[in-house]
């Protein structure tokens, strides 16, 4: 019998956000690689690609021209998972088993910048506060319409996150109901806010800045940090420090520290295994319903799938799909690795 | 305005497992791809690899000796995910954020046969029963452990879930939790039964055979179904027709039964893309924490990557992890194409 080391024994920690758990094996990092290897794209990208259909002035899927954009560019997907068609409907309420309703919804595409080979951390720091605006933007535009209540906008980075075109560009879906991992957030959050009169992560945000062992990068007004919970063996939070429940809530500086910590965070993800670090991120914040969410916290997910190297990732799969979520290493390690890394592009450093 | 038609436009469907929704969008299959394609091994491999850890007589990472077993072979994994040692442990209830309790528990790794080359749907029946038993005594050996509360019996198949090693292989992680998507389900059979005195799963079966459209393969004691709540483009549930708790209270001719639609499931799974499909597989029943669980409906879930061909996956990505799952063909659609697969493995009509 010994006495519990949380960064040497197995171990199961509590994610109060969507009331889950992740099992942690602290000591499994240690283990032998023999499986698949991700391909990697080395080569340097240019700058404008003629068969890249978000580049500037070239044609796309619906033949279409996109504009000769300069900073950001929205367009409507031409592929889109949902559709603005309103739907007649009458729920069957002797379906227990087929349970199922029309859902309306706009997905849009977001190309972060004219130019086919910059990603966030090469970006300056205003060509990252105009994809804020956008943003601010779309949220305002779509959340504005009436049978949208939720928008969810996120970018899938790198091939091996299904992303099927290297010129930089995130998506938002916008639809008429609350996704499920929203769903229990706002659950969470709402029950929090209810007994406490405070927003769960302002809370949690103070116990992380007090201890300190998870956090990756701090500014006035961003907390990047390795939740207590991750997953994803490099998984990050951004959090205001402010509970500002939306993105349109955000002051000047707001804004301005935001792209900073955007940059800086997507950095050190690049600088981590020298490669263009793939990862799904996204913003949580209000529904669009139209009511007060005093509860809710702006935050942004980053869920990178590499574990070991530029081509190792971590599967969550068997277990994982049909038990629980594991990791291999703990968030504390991560977060000190990731703290190490340099604040100036490997890139940049090469020339 | 039109009226709701579920094989066309976009909608959302419960899954009252897990009680989680799940975005279907029917339309969306026809959207060209341009992302990552899987490398697929297409060269046959011997019947026996003098380099596999696996393989009977071969040394495995901590230098034992495999033995010369005939039919299939269990082992302690080198590299559990959790170890068996008792760890003394006080909660700290003050930590609201930092929750965290220390998780014992045994990995075991279960070769399928000593032929490196024999996948499932590839082997005799009498070798998929002799698994089946394997299961079985596994999950009594294991759940008599005292600290043992529940025994996930899994299968990661092909290196695009993570597999590192072709020998055909399983694994068994027994803990002393229930994992997080266990204990989800086991609620909502839970609450069914206690308020139907049937299982759930024993409703669902006779409502899906009415209907007939989701059902894969029938015979006297199984069903193998594309769930209407799928999320995998060809996912598949395998539900026992009497509503057994667990695979001990199989008969012999249970026992039978599930291994004939064991192999005729892989068989229309391999002849889909004429490729060893990629899945990861994993049996839902009762736990071993000593109670009763009438609730309990024995069930095997299948959950393949693949979308398109053999080498073009479903990526749950940006979307999916940030908001819910989402699904481009619909159930019905995946059901009636594995329907329409032969029961002769693609591979043996070759010859
Ligand atoms: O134990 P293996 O086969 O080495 O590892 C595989 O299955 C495990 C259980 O699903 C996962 O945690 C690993 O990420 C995966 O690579
Ligand atoms: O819309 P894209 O970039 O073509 O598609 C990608 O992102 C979507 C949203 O996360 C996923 O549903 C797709 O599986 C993925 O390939």
């Amino acid at each position: 019998m010994k006495n519990f080391d949380i960064n040497e024994d197995p171990h199961r920690r509590f994610n109060p956000l969507i009331n889950e758990w992740v099992l942690v094996s602290p000591h499994r990092a240690k283990r032998p690689w023999q499986g698949q290897n991700e391909t990697i794209a080395t080569e340097a990208l240019p700058n404008y690609d003629p068969t890249c259909y978000l580049c500037p002035g070239n044609v796309r899927a619906n033949g279409v021209n996109n504009p000769n954009y300069e900073s950001s560019f929205v367009f409507e997907n031409d592929f889109a998972a949902m559709k603005q068609d309103e739907i007649i409907f009458e729920e069957d309420i002797k379906h227990t088993f087929f349970k199922a309703k029309p859902e309306q919804g706009i997905s849009r595409v977001v190309c972060f910048s004219p130019r086919h080979d910059l990603t966030l951390p090469e970006m300056e720091i205003e060509g990252i506060e105009n994809i804020i605006k956008t943003w601010q933007k779309e949220y305002t535009d779509l959340g504005n319409i009436k049978y949208i209540n939720h928008v969810q906008i996120f970018e899938n980075k790198g091939s091996v996150m299904g992303c099927s075109n290297p010129h930089p560009h995130g998506q938002i879906w916008a639809q008429s109901s609350l996704p499920t991992q929203v769903e229990k957030t706002q659950n969470s959050l709402k029950t929090y806010f209810d007994k406490n009169n405070r927003t769960l992560l302002e809370d949690y945000l103070q116990a992380e800045l007090k201890t300190g062992d998870r956090v990756v990068i701090e500014n006035d007004h961003f907390v990047a940090l390795v939740p207590f919970w991750a997953i994803w063996p490099y998984e990050t939070i951004i959090i205001s420090k402010r509970a500002v429940n939306k993105i349109t809530d955000f002051t000047a500086d707001e804004t301005n520290a935001f792209a900073v910590i955007l940059k800086q965070l997507t950095i050190k993800y690049d600088n981590l295994f020298s490669t263009s670090f793939p990862y799904s991120s996204g913003i949580h914040q209000a529904p669009t319903d139209g009511l007060d969410h005093p509860e809710w916290h702006f935050h942004m997910h980053f869920y990178p799938p590499l574990l070991r190297s530029a081509t190792v990732k971590k599967f969550m799969v068997g277990y994982e799909m049909l038990g629980e979520s594991q990791r291999d290493i703990t968030p504390e390690k991560s977060a000190e690795i990731l703290r190490q890394q340099s604040d100036v592009h490997y890139k940049s450093t090469k020339k």
